[in-house]
């Protein structure tokens, strides 16, 4: 008898008939004695059919106006979805997020959750009922719909259980776990029982594109412990399987687990990096640099700057592959006379491997072995990067999956 | 300078073009000076996809629900048209029903609006904004979604108009105002550019479908300028050209308009009669005849019973054609034993043809001058009924054009 928040994403809702599947998993939990609180997407499609007209009016649309009309796709979803149920025979009852409310700042399009008030959801509870919950949306304090942004369903389910301290939050989606990398890349890649909050956050923003990475952050901050599952199997396995399936999420580290140093490979095919050349070491140089980009709304990842020599310091950036050309023109526009910096040099086709792991943070040498390996492979690395629990390095792009391979087998990642 | 709302149906926001004329109009008005607050319909068609989808779900949809869903398609409305008008350079906002709110009863699918807040209408206006409200729908005291029914934007705008004291309600549709009949029937159909709120309710109940019954009750209750006019022209014609055009709705009869005794004639082409011949005259006897009729959900207009002869009555009633054999099962069924009637006949092919106006009121011999109009046609009148403002005979359907010429033509409706 545990409480349960259920996330679907659009996929899972695409037509009527998988809706009714989701139904069909929801009554099976709720027959087995949990209880159930359901946060749905938008019908597949139905988002960018909705932000299609909007832009089809305006060029830049108001956000205010986006998240008044992009809202309405999850308010559909939830209602059909307590349709379902109630064919079903369950008692089911659909809310807006203002209806809970969800509250959220203001910030149109990317709003943040501030609280989410229990008292409607734990009463439907009480009575026996299913309660599905409008995901990617809120309201602010002055009554107008925010949207959390792209993904943000994925941060609803977790804000919802952490206000209704559920035991639980699974999020069903379309591959079945969280793995030591891409089974696409590594044959050999295993499905991971458990990962901690932390390495979750490092996989999420390194390209493990599973959840959504603010809603990684919630499950962490609030302690939700959060499972990602398939959503593809038959709707009437045994609620029993379910609970042991996918990959659970912890915020802590499992003792029993001590020996597994490293939890995964992670990389990011389509990056670009650029360097400039030359840079004059003084304060404010890096915003002088990284200001204009980011005012482009490109985005920087990995940011290295060496220790300078004769007052000078050559400073170097990742930005996604598409943003390259457009980033290359900031730089090599006003930025590079403002600065007087020596020249500006770049590379379109690079790549980013990163081993992440909590475990690494008590044993040394993961560093090093990551960089024998790949020296054993001749990949020559061209930028290293490194947090507390991740080592990320920058290669030439045809050499990542040679990368990915070898330090998947050297950390024995194939091995439970 | 005048305070002005205007309600625009689906067809009118049946496109991103048409969307973007709708601003172009309302745009015109709000630089002539005038304040504006704008009540669209959701995008044609879009109401019948979400119905649609939920009824693929569920074949007796739970309201609350459908209400959730439905509503859905009027906030997308709001919100596109809210761009449009940004796009035009105006400042707008988009409101749902809930955030005015539009208080309702709790009656899902068919709710009825107990107030409008008119403070956050008043304060955007007073800062020069375009306030876009949705039709159709409202929010119940528990903060439940509630949909007014089909046609319910009608009623919202004129709501709308009432609570904000608005000056007039312009109720933008696809034919240009209301006439003394249908042109397609009678070519020398003028159209009116008065007429009384009472008129209109019994030219909108007989089928002049031009407003929602309930609209036109609820601008008669609150005293509401309502003009109907039409939508396809020209969006940039000039202001002071588009207030005179249409037919204005009044709640008071025009002093200067005293000679004109009947304003139009109604008719409704696909009506059945039903009668149940050798009825006990006793209490009850109506009820227990009209009451399965309702329950089973048909309509029932016209309703008469004669003076009883030997304790023996005739029972007849009028209701929608599509309804004839059902109504006819129930009737043969329990009822006829149940109260002991001689016989059950009927014809599925008569029509009804009545004259409005609220002249008559102060006019004797209108009735007698109609019977002896269709006498001189040669047309049986098979049921009569009367109203303080309106005469309507059943006759036999084929006869249904011949009499509506014939007494537009009597009552020299073709001349102002």
């Amino acid at each position: 008898m545990a409480l349960i928040v259920h996330k679907y994403g659009g996929t899972s809702m695409g037509s009527v008939e998988r809706i009714k599947n989701v139904a069909k998993r929801v009554a099976k939990w709720h027959r087995a004695g949990h209880r159930v609180v359901v946060v749905p997407s938008a019908m597949s499609g139905e988002t960018n059919r909705l932000l299609g007209l909007a832009r089809e009016i305006s060029a830049q649309p108001n956000p205010r106006e986006l998240d008044m009309i992009a809202s309405t796709g999850e308010q559909v979803s939830v209602g059909l979805l307590s349709l379902a149920l109630q064919a079903e025979g369950l008692g089911a009852v659909s809310y807006a997020g203002w209806q809970v409310p969800v509250r959220t700042n203001s910030a149109y399009t990317k709003a943040r959750i501030e609280s989410i008030d229990d008292k409607r959801i734990l009463g439907d509870l009480d009575a026996g009922r299913v309660v599905i919950i409008t995901g990617f949306q809120g309201v602010d304090e002055k009554g107008n719909i925010t949207t959390l942004g792209r993904g943000g369903s994925d941060t609803s389910a977790v804000a919802v259980a952490a206000a209704i301290k559920a035991d639980e939050c699974l999020i069903y989606t379309d591959v079945d776990g969280v793995y030591t990398t891409d089974p696409r890349v590594v044959e050999e890649a295993r499905r991971l029982n458990r990962v901690t909050f932390e390495e979750m956050l490092e996989m999420a923003s390194l390209g493990s594109k599973v959840l959504q990475i603010r809603s990684v952050e919630f499950a962490g901050k609030y302690h939700v412990k959060t499972r990602v599952l398939s959503s593809l199997t038959d709707p009437m396995i045994p609620v029993e399987t379910e609970m042991q399936s996918g990959t659970l999420i912890t915020f802590e580290e499992d003792p029993t687990m001590e020996a597994a140093v490293i939890s995964g490979i992670a990389f990011s095919r389509d990056e670009a990096k650029i360097t400039v050349i030359g840079v004059p070491d003084r304060p404010g140089i890096a915003y002088q640099i990284l200001g204009p980009v980011a005012e482009a709304n490109i985005d920087v990842d990995m940011i290295i700057q060496n220790q300078s020599v004769d007052g000078k310091t050559d400073f170097t950036f990742t930005v996604p592959r598409a943003e390259y050309q457009a980033a290359l023109n900031i730089l090599n526009g006003d930025v590079k006379t403002h600065i007087g910096a020596g020249n500006i040099t770049g590379d379109p086709k690079v790549s980013k491997v990163s081993v992440v792991g909590v475990g690494m943070r008590s044993h040394v040498g993961i560093a090093s072995k990551m960089f024998r390996t790949l020296s054993e492979e001749g990949i020559n690395i061209q930028m290293i990067s490194t947090s507390e629990i991740k080592i990320s390095v920058v290669i030439d792009e045809k050499y990542m999956e040679l990368a990915v391979r070898a330090l998947h087998k050297a950390f024995e990642l194939e091995q439970e």
